[in-house]
């Protein structure tokens, strides 16, 4: 008799085929029992407090492969995992894998569902909990198609083997996509039987054969433009982490002039021979720079100043994960492929070197009596080391990220068009987790507002379940500083109440044989010499550093623009 | 010159209108200027730390009209509103609006989204924050389809006039069909000018004019059955709270033997003449019974016992809100216009009295050492009063709660289709905060599960933000216990961290000038005590009550239900 494997098992194991070690997510009665073949599977189950922090999570883990030293040291995660229930469970979470999709990013979506019976009744007579009651069972698989790139839903499967061999496809689709998938399971079928050589056989991630000339000549046509070129400029943006594009842009920047989008600050390293820095709007440079590449191009309002930083269609080559648009024609050949043909082109032919614009010295520390936002960034930089993960929450981090200097091979995890609110304490949840399961080096540290900690407070307990290592500093300014520059400086609605954030770490059950340091800095003495003690820097355990600024303060350089989106707000009647 | 107003305050006046008084959500750049308007419209915004609270705290503000104490004291909210940004605030919300629907609680959901021209380009080349990036903007829209009975999209209207007619027709539908509605606005529309003169004209809510002969010869009938009955029964479902049924079951109560579904317990006074308590599964009566009516249906598995408690077809007659099912045939008429009808005809000729099996009497206070479930919930009888609302999270209360005698017109909130866990603590915050808002009568009183407090803590740091008065029994076993009878009664997925509950508020920044009583209680004679103290009567302030229990201790007459549901888990395969 053929040797076999449960359903539940063969879910696991390919996602340890996958480098996923773990799993996030809530139990619930339509799942508990895959949750007995996840530690025989070899991989962890991550009892998160809610779905939603799940959700953040299992994206961060599938994100810690992306920075640069999982290439250097091994690799990373090719997904995240997220194993949710039916209804309540999925839908909490959906805001997260919605999140994962805009921003591509590989998250394997699990789903427990009643039994293969009930999908076949579908009854609202007989309604089972977690739906709608009116029989409608797949709506929220309707609402999941709409935000993933690829399903397998089993109750649709007479055969086992059929709808496994269909998991197998949806895995590699999330992987060669690199977006969110969703995988719905009935409680019955968890025990099924699979032939086990159907496990046996890889999955195949490697991409189609390519045909070669196309990126050849393609490559070419790029060399040549940035040759004859005024003012050649290479942009970073978004999605060249997911599209692992960071070696190609590395080495570009050594060559031609480059600069970065917020959402791919680390991606270069900023001793780069070219590296002008983070655009925060159109430049002198840009403005004259004749022919520009866009590597991972993500472009969103956020991301671009409102799309003032983008180049006009004939001017631009943008490198995405299938495909390469040049002069507004695209062609479906891989960005990476292409802009690695493009390297040898360039590397056997440098272009003219263009003059640069003189970079801006990093700020020196100060000990002002109050921590200004201006201050506070460039302060930050000192205490960065090589291999950090940095996460920038939306607010005033995202825009007070951009005077941080990154060491080399940091990697910046920013969103710049999700842009959800609370994202990031969970995904530093799931970052610090992946580097810890893969043995990845490097601290995860995240900056957070007060306003976005709130929204997921809960991840702190996850984070402390796990005894993982994070480093918090907590933008502690009493709301939503960069709302308040868009509308209702004083307003109440933008504010939020003022927590103890020192003392949450204890509330949430933190235990005496992990290391909490939790302190509070008001002025720029109490932070300067929190820097200068060992203990800040050592990235072990969990650090909250509670900063305390004013409500109105963003750095000087983000003025203009957020009064500009607060005028373009006001007159848009 | 024609009078106007602008649309944000239109909106923010009909709900007024609907005695909606408060808009819960998370403010957003789409719609902050829509914020400046909730004062003057003469409502209050509830801004809420996280939007999934937000979505329940609308949904428990609504559930809040359906006491009967509201119908003694006044009116209660028709609606509840929840105000939420496109995209990541939306799909934060959903899973709350989904229970809505499912529960049949009528919410609004507003939506400020990006301008009318973002809509129009929907590009996927300049993509705007919140989207996806590709230019499917519909996405979300697409999905609060399958979960709300109408929707307004104010961007597919030209003229501003016909949108807020459009609005208005979904509002009525909301109230008539007690279900959610979404209504989406561009942040360009919301100071758009609206003529006056519409706001004028009073929301339709009555319901059609209804022909009267029908719903007569349907009660006649019905009448007819229960005289000639042998074991007439009635059972009150979870349903006729929003279908605003609980005057005619409880006149119905004093005629002929009536019993509860789960989610219908506190609906029937318990003094009623035929009262025989809440149904865990059939009884003798039941199986005796050959005709059974069932006010407000849900009839879902969890409710109903796997539906082992759900006579057959023929001898039922089921009372929705827009339909009466006698012998399996729909007659489209309104269930409580017919139950009206059939209560004058059984007054004028009341059914043969019926032997009622003898009442279970309530337990005394037991001090013995540890708090059992068994003792626990009976003994919260001795705590409850006339017109409290109790809110039973899922888990141990939810089971627990059949035990507990409830007081003349306590409502009781239970959910058992939608089951989400994390539903009632920020259900509490929105049904308080109606109270104070309506001056409606009776404490709010949750017993929460200390794995759904986890789910959504932050509601906490809303009910002290906004100084409410709610008592929380917090049953502290650590973990999911519920689950732990299913599957994995030591597995570690099933455990929750150990919090320190009585210590939360103060961390979610409790001021000085509001009551917070935090007590941990592990044994009977700490909760007698507690319970002999004048301060935990009052409702006044935040109290939170730590209940330390077992792990694994379940109410005895829940034990065999579990564990058949935990063995129907594990031989589905």
């Amino acid at each position: 008799m053929a040797k076999t494997v449960p359903v539940a098992k063969y879910l696991f194991q390919r996602l340890r085929e996958l480098n996923c070690h773990s799993v996030h997510g809530v139990p619930g009665d339509f799942f508990l029992r895959a949750l007995d073949h996840i530690r025989p599977a070899g991989l962890n189950w991550i009892g998160n407090a809610n779905e939603l922090c799940a959700g953040y999570a299992a994206d961060g883990y599938a994100r810690a492969g992306h920075s640069i030293a999982a290439r250097q040291f091994g690799s990373g995660p090719k997904v995240g995992a997220l194993f949710t229930t039916y209804g309540v469970g999925e839908l909490s979470a959906i805001n997260a894998v919605a999140g994962s999709y805009a921003e591509s990013i590989p998250v394997v979506h699990l789903v427990g569902t009643p039994s293969q019976k009930t999908w076949q009744a579908s009854s609202a007579a007989r309604p089972v909990h977690h739906t709608l009651g009116d029989g409608r069972m797949d709506v929220y698989t309707e609402m999941a198609e709409r935000i993933t790139c690829a399903q397998t839903k089993f109750h649709k499967y007479r055969r086992v083997e059929d709808a496994v061999q269909a998991y197998d496809e949806t895995l590699q689709e999330c992987v060669s996509r690199s977006k969110p998938v969703y995988v719905s399971i009935p409680v019955d079928m968890l025990e099924a039987p699979v032939p086990l050589e159907l496990l046996a056989k890889p999955l195949q991630l490697t991409a189609k054969g390519e045909t070669g000339s196309v990126e050849d000549d393609l490559a070419r046509n790029i060399a040549e433009r940035i040759r004859t070129a005024r003012a050649p400029l290479l942009i970073v943006d978004g999605l060249s982490y997911p599209y692992d594009l960071l070696a190609e842009v590395n080495a570009l920047a050594d060559m031609i002039p480059t600069a970065c989008f917020g959402s791919a600050m680390g991606a270069v390293d900023s001793g780069a021979k070219h590296w002008l820095g983070t655009l925060s709007g159109p430049t002198e440079y840009f403005d004259s720079a004749d022919v520009v590449l866009i590597a991972g191009p993500m472009l969103s309002d956020t991301n671009t100043a409102a799309w003032t930083a983008i180049p006009p269609t004939e001017d631009r080559v943008l490198f995405n994960l299938a495909s390469v648009e040049m002069a507004g024609i695209v062609h479906q050949v891989p960005g990476k492929t292409v802009l690695q043909r493009l390297l040898r082109e360039l590397s056997s032919n440098l272009p003219t070197a263009v003059p640069l614009p003189a970079r801006q010295p990093i700020k020196n520390l100060s000990v002002h009596t109050e921590i200004t936002q201006d201050v506070f960034w460039s302060t930050m930089s000192s205490l960065l080391k090589p291999d950090d993960t940095v996460l920038l929450a939306n607010g005033t981090p995202l825009i007070g990220g951009r005077d941080t200097e990154f060491p080399l091979r940091t990697q910046v995890v920013a969103s710049s068009i999700w842009c959800s609110i609370g994202q990031m304490l969970p995904a530093a949840q799931g970052i610090s987790l992946a580097k810890r399961d893969l043995g990845l080096p490097g601290r995860t540290i995240l900056f957070e507002g007060d306003g976005s900690f709130q929204v997921t407070c809960q991840a702190l307990s996850d984070i402390i379940r796990c005894k993982l290592d994070v480093t918090i500093f907590i933008v502690n300014n009493a709301g939503y500083t960069y709302e308040r520059w868009l509308n209702g400086m004083q307003a109440e609605y933008n504010d939020v109440p003022a927590w103890r954030y020192t003392e949450v770490a204890k509330v949430f059950g933190a235990p005496s044989d992990y290391p909490v340091l939790a302190v509070t800095v008001r002025t720029m003495t109490e932070l300067v010499n929190l820097l200068a003690q060992e203990s800040i820097h050592d990235g072990k355990g969990l650090k909250i550093v509670d900063v305390v600024m004013d409500a109105e303060d963003v750095p000087e350089k983000a003025k203009a623009g957020l009064r500009r989106a607060g005028e373009a707000l006001r007159t848009l009647m």
